[in-house]
Order: C-alpha cells, then structure tokens, then sequence
C-alpha cells in the first residue's frame, strides 16, 4: 500500500515554508504490529508550535529531524488494527503525522474520540488541544473568576478565541489584543469580548489597556511575548496571574532577545507567571472536553474552521499561519471520511 | 521630653546616604493618646528595602515624605501605654522608624515579642522579617522538598544566610551566590552551602552553575536580579519555582533596564515565577517564628549581627549596606535595654 507522506527537507531559520519540506512516498503493510493500530488520516492540524518542532532550539519535544515525515496531530480512523481495545472504525486524535496513514502505538499518546460529542475535526480545535489550552491555563494557571479583568493575546486565533470566551462564560472583562481591524471586529462581534485593540495601530497599547482596565489587569494570557506583552506588564493588578502560553511575536531565540526587565513587577505586585503546556494535563482532559463540548452544542462557544484540502498543501498553509492572515483554526484535509 | 529624629532631607537618586538625612529633635508627651502605646527604640533594622521606601518608583509602601522620620522596623520596650492589651516592660516590634520613642497605635503592625523565645534584637532579623521571609518564600513560593537545587544569590546576606540553612535543614542540595572569596568562605564554612561562587570573579557563572547542579536548579531564591539572574534562568529545571525576593542587583528601575527575555524558558520549562513581600504572609507569623526560634536555640541557625551603636549613624550604616562590606544583619543600637 502506498503512503503519501511530507518530510522535513531542510531546518528553517525563522518561518518555515514550503522550501524546508519535500514529498515523498513509502511502501506500507495494510496490518500493523502486535498491540498497533494503522490509521488513515483525516484532518491535520496547522499549529504555532511547528515552528518549534523543526527548530534546533530548547523545546519541549526534540527536534524532528532531516528526512523524517513532519510531527503533526491529526484526526484519523482506525482502518486496520492488531490492538485489543481499538476496532476498525474508531475514530482517534494522536500525533499521526503529515502522511496518508501511519502506524502506531496507542501508547504514544493516542486518544479515542466519540464522533456524538462533536464533529471530530473540532477535536483538533475547540474540543481538542485550543479549548483545553485556554481551558487549564485560564482556570489552573490564571485561576480566573467572575469579575476578574482577564487580556488575551492573539485574541481572534484559535486557541485565543476560546480563551476570550471561557473568561466571558466565566464572568470576566475581557481584553482582547490582536493584529488588524477585522480581528478587532471579529473578537467583540463573534467572540464576545468587552473591548478589543488592535496592536499594530494603537499608539500606546499600555495607556489604551489602562484605560480599559482602571483597577488593573488581573489575568494575562500570553500567546505572544515580545513587546505587545510589554505593554501588558505594568498594567497588571497586585497579585495578577501572567500565563505564557506562546511566544508568537518572537521570530527566534537563538540569540536570546532583549526586553525591559519584568522583576520589578513581579516582586512588587506578587505576581505569578507561569508557563504552560497542555501535555502535562492530559489526566484531565475528559473534563474539560465534555465541558467545553457542552458549550459547544449549546451554541456557547463560536469556534470557525480554516480548510485547505490535499495533503500536499500543507506546508504553505503553515507559512501562512505566521503571516497572521487566517481566520480561524487552521486544518488540512487530508481524505475524505467515506473514501 | 525631647526626641532625637532623622528624618529624609532630599530623595536620593540611587543610593540613600548621609547626605540626603538631616536630624531633628522635636518635644513629645511620654503618655500616648488613648489605645496607643509610647515605646523607647532599642534596635533598628537597616535593611535593602530602604532604598525602595526614599524612591518615588512604584513600590508595597507610599514613598517616605519629605521632612518626615525615616521608616524603619525597629525593637522597641513599652515606655508608656493607653492601650489594655500593653503593659510598660512589654518588648515590641514594628514601624517605629529613625527615633529614640515612637507614639503609635499597636493596630498598625505592631508584634509583642517574647524575650524568652530568643535574643529580642534576633526579631529584627533571623527569628524576624529575614528568617520569615526565607522561610516563607522557600516553603511556599519554592515549594522546597528534600533533594531539590536550591540557588541563593545575596547568598551570605540577612535573608540568604537564612535561606540557605532552612534549605539544607530541607534536605536540598544549596547552591549559594554572593560577591566576595570572604563571604565564599562564609557560605560553605559557617551556613553549610553546599557549594558557593564568587559571581563577581567567576569567568562563565551559568557554566559554573551548570557543572555543580547537573540536573538542573529546582528552585531559585533571587535576591539580586540582573545579570546573576540571567546566568540562573538557563540552569532552571523543568517544572523548576524562581522567587523574586529582592532585585539588589538593580540600582534604579528608572527607566526600566533591559536584558535577555525569560517567555522561552518560562514557556517550555514550565516555570513558576513569582514576587514575595513578607508583609502578606502576617497571619501565619506566629508557626513560623516558633520552628525558627526552636532551630536558633538548637543551635542549627547560625546568625550574625553587625550592631552600631548610637541614632546618628543609622544613614551611613545603610550606604556602606550597598557596598556589599556588610557580614551579617546590620542593626543599629539605639539605647541599652537596661536605660
């Protein structure tokens, strides 16, 4: 059986983009290994965090290497299986891969979806890896309640677009800062956020957000580090919860950028900042999904989908990610379910 | 009667000192008002955080005014009283500042102390603010537990002599941090480091750092932020706390110095940062000076005090403070208990 596949061709530096990646297509058994699964992909996920993947930097996965199929999450059906618990059929989300189908040990990290909760490819979004992000960093990390004034950067992407509307179900102001005016329209029209700013044009993004928020920000979400989280900074209240989430507005860390010392803040207002990746919450995750599937199909939870189609697409949907254009969460689909 | 003062003449760009004090003496009644108490200052405290209390710069305390007592953490005896709960004799701290009496009401912050517990000048330092803000800051903000790295900077100081010795009666392996070969010596011959460096003449201190906890730093007591900071940052384990406690490595926030941003580590290490000021953690003083006061009497506390005698010197005291030339709590000597 043939695999269509995409693997990293070269290492970026910076943005990585179609030039870094080259096809290529393998030969594959149809039955897996005692105790695998083969699944055939369906959707796959286009994250922030590739960018990471593919760099040499500190991460909190290594690095995938030259030649090897690019690390992707995916959603994906189980089309031939020698393991116990999972059937022909099932639908699963696990870390399958920018190819057609891969072969794998539900051990490394797979997880069975129920299509009834919601349709599956939001369990690459808003019933997935965004909505449990904005979920446990809001509420273990931020520890965000009603009244709270929560900012959220990136605030119409995917991951915070669910942030703003948890803190507005949780009975918070929320702040929303983004990239251009029709994402400042989108995060209070769509999203429900109480105020939005667009950074790239606002004059002094830390007085604009002051005077948003007399009393102080209490929770920062931070998708962006860099100087729009400067703003932020000396605009939180005592005791604020500051929750770095992403670094998107920092192109590299190799060497180390420089930015106004934060300690200050910190010591004086008791802060806590905190870093947060959702792979060390996967104990809870049946939780959070059954709550944030409820919001979902109570209408709750305004979640958009970007579709490219055709695996081959997938690496300039990635390039385009950083450009800021999209709206929405990014996928590719890769089959059709009934193919 | 007469009171001796000195009060703040002219606020100091950088550091305090003679220059910007003047003395006064003004007349006092010794019987206070009804429900406050007269005291006689026995001991004052000459601490780091003074610099912060002449700045304008924000800060946990309204700047000391212009012409007004310096503020100051003090040991006092009851001279007078108009308050049930006080009795002429009782020995008390709080913010009795740079006077020979103070007329105050206890509901501002003062403590009765117990003579028989420990020395009553150790309540200005290691069985005092010192001793509780390591204990705190270590066991609440650090989390710390049997076999974590602990580093110290301001490691041979009050508050880090403190910490390192609470940490090792932990169990933790400790690190310490400090400027000088004498105090170098200090910290692994008199406070039982397990390693110390001279951060000023060591060539690579993240390097250095590095070799002695292969394993990374679990948590950090940060006294100093700057530069010893940044060489901490990159040592810090995974999951690892860093406890902003003082930033005596900075000598003016204004304008706000920059150096190298920390989102990264935060981000993929998941680390805790966050800001102590003992003052919140007043409610549970009284367990906490108990299991001080028992390791001091065990003898498992080793503390030193830099004792100067006489009112008038207290502003020279605090500029040789920043000098660094300072072994042990400085505490300057106001009257003989036994005046």
């Amino acid at each position: 059986m043939k695999n269509q596949q995409i693997v990293l061709a070269e290492r970026p530096e910076g943005i990585p983009g179609p030039q870094h990646f080259s096809d290529k297509t393998t030969d594959i058994e149809l039955t897996p290994p005692e105790g695998q699964i083969t699944v055939k992909n369906l959707f796959l996920s286009i994250d922030p965090a590739m960018r990471g993947w593919v760099s040499v930097e500190e991460n909190y996965l290594p690095p995938v290497g030259i030649g090897e199929v690019m690390r992707s999450v995916a959603v994906a059906r189980v089309v031939a299986t020698s393991h116990p618990d999972y059937a022909e059929g099932d639908y699963v989300y696990g870390m399958f891969g920018w190819q057609e189908y891969c072969i794998t040990d539900p051990a490394m990290m797979v997880r069975k979806l129920n299509p009834e909760l919601a349709p599956v490819s939001t369990a690459l979004g808003a019933i997935g890896p965004n909505g449990l992000t904005a979920y446990f960093a809001l509420f273990e990390n931020g520890e965000i309640k009603k009244g709270d004034t929560v900012v959220i950067s990136t605030a119409a992407g995917g991951v915070g677009s669910i942030a703003g509307q948890i803190a507005k179900l949780t009975g918070c102001i929320v702040i929303g800062l983004t990239g251009s005016d029709e994402k400042v329209a989108m995060c209070t029209e769509e999203f429900g956020y109480d105020h939005a700013l667009n950074y790239k044009t606002c004059n002094d993004l830390e007085a604009a957000i002051k005077e948003l928020a007399p009393n102080g920000v209490n929770v920062f979400f931070d998708n962006t580090s860099g100087s729009i989280a400067d703003a932020v900074y000396p605009t939180l209240a005592m005791h604020a919860r500051a929750i770095q989430v992403g670094t998107a507005a920092i192109d590299t860390w190799l060497p180390v950028p420089i930015g106004p010392r934060r300690d200050r803040y910190i010591l004086t207002k008791r802060l806590k900042v905190s870093g947060f990746v959702i792979l060390d919450h996967y104990d809870k995750f049946t939780e959070a999904l059954t709550q944030l599937a409820t919001w979902y199909n109570q209408g709750q939870l305004n979640y958009r989908e970007s579709i490219t189609y055709g695996l081959e697409n997938a690496p300039t949907a990635l390039a385009q990610l950083y450009e800021g254009a999209n709206l929405g969460k990014q996928l590719i689909c890769v089959a059709d379910d009934n193919d």
